[in-house]
């Protein structure tokens, strides 16, 4: 795995610029990012919008947008919808989601006549630049999926594993997060990660490595692993850490990037081109480390 | 609230020795704390269990312990029912668990006869003290309460803000943790969040400000408010993170610690005397961290 996102961000610019179409352009937020991941030479950028609400945004912001890069769309699912067949058609590398509801959003990208689907479900990751990790890791899913049962998770690793792929991890170390690393009824998400490891064990999820359930401190702490004599070829050195639900993933990723100074990045994974949605929170970094993500996983 | 450890460590030094009662004291790790924690002024120990092995343990780590801090008792059942019994007769202070089985030990605290249960459940609430805050903040429960209800939420809340006044915080902040900041029915934390913040607003929780749901950045963040037009008394300001169940808080409060290089210390509330208990993965300066808790919360 890659050791920051300085290092991601170099990757990213070796591979080229992608095409990069957002979906309802009209928005401060990601005409900013965008332009400013061009002018890092990632992407070239496709706003998908209403044109003179493009410009004129682009304007107050100091900056004028080339009209060639603009595809004039009025209405929402609209845009949506011409956005998703751009990267349908071939001539869209990845998608960044613009000013639009992200239930409006997924169901433009879902639709089974001319969305983005795949058998997979869509998953969310967070890639993380801790202070106190050796390396890049993913964190997932404390976006997208509330409560996910065995089948679900299941989905969340493989879409982990192919984009760890994408950064270049050849057999990613999956941990499977618990509060314990003791396998305990009454606590499903023990449960589940002991099936999950034995589906591993049997090839049934291809050419990783998965532990669990592991407590967080095993799953990246050699030392806390010496100190309680665990011993597994995922624990102290994950790549991926698989969190039981939605809370849990969120509230762990945020803590660490607002209270544990790390840099973060996330991506939408499972549909057929990489999906990027920033939030108004985000600072600029966080914004352009999505945009390399995406350009990464393309 | 108080900014740092050392803060906090002045505090319980100027509060004067606390007598701390080891329960099965024959262990490096409880004896090293134990007698640290001594040398820097915080407690007065009273050592449990077998005085021949505390003897040689002592030895064996390079100090010498005095007979009169032994209490010669033999059997880890025996050994709790007697700290407790210290406890509860007013000769002793506060607890530290030492090589006794969790539940062994638990068992004998709640003795409905002899130990000291009250009207409150256990909870355990990780003080830390993060790169990223302006104070030391508490994040409860992330490890007693596995799947907490309304009620037993309540009860983490109460004891969290009995322990936030002996830190000195008068009327302490607290957010209810969520990964969104809208009630959903389909996620029960948001609608517990809700429930107990009505139940606050109507005073039935006594002196202290609650908010919630809310995603971990508006609970500690006021620039993130400020970003997604969020205002409360608490929002940006906690000094309490009530977190759903066990894994998300066990797991949140171990990635700051670990990979964003937090301070932490724990302590286990809700008894008739505050309860300290060490893990072997924790460094001397979190073990005396948390012995120094114990002091402040007699």
């Amino acid at each position: 795995m890659v050791k920051s996102f300085e290092e991601l961000k170099e990757k990213a610019k070796v591979k080229g610029q992608k095409r990069l179409v957002v979906a309802c352009a009209e928005d401060k937020t990601v005409l900013e990012a965008s332009m400013s991941a061009m002018e890092t030479g990632l992407i070239t950028p496709i706003f998908v919008g209403d044109k003179n609400k493009i410009l004129e945004i682009g304007k107050s912001c100091g900056f004028s947008v080339d009209n060639k890069y603009i595809e004039d769309i009025i209405g929402v699912e609209n845009s949506v919808k011409k956005s998703v067949e751009i990267v349908r058609s071939g001539n869209g590398d990845f998608l960044l989601k613009g000013i639009v509801k992200t239930s409006t959003f997924l169901k433009g990208l879902l639709d089974a006549e001319c969305g983005l689907r795949t058998s997979r479900r869509l998953t969310h990751s967070a890639i993380l630049e801790a202070p106190g990790y050796h390396k890049l890791f993913q964190l997932t899913d404390g976006g997208m999926n509330v409560k996910p049962d065995v089948e679900t998770k299941i989905d969340i690793i493989k879409n982990a594993c192919d984009f760890a792929l994408s950064l270049g991890v050849m057999k990613p170390k999956v941990a499977i997060l618990a509060a314990v690393e003791v396998v305990n009824p009454e606590m499903q998400e023990t449960v589940d990660a002991a099936i999950i490891k034995q589906m591993a064990e049997r090839g049934q999820l291809g050419e990783i490595l998965v532990d669990g359930p592991l407590a967080l401190d095993l799953a990246v702490s050699k030392e806390a692993c010496e100190k309680k004599g665990i011993t597994s070829s995922v624990a102290g050195d994950a790549d991926i850490l698989i969190v039981p639900d939605i809370a849990a993933g969120n509230i762990s990723a945020k803590i660490l990037i607002y209270l544990g100074k790390a840099k973060a990045a996330g991506i939408i994974l499972g549909a057929k081109a990489p999906v990027v949605m920033l939030s108004r929170a985000d600072d600029t970094e966080t914004k352009l480390n999505s945009i390399a993500l995406g350009v990464l996983s393309c």
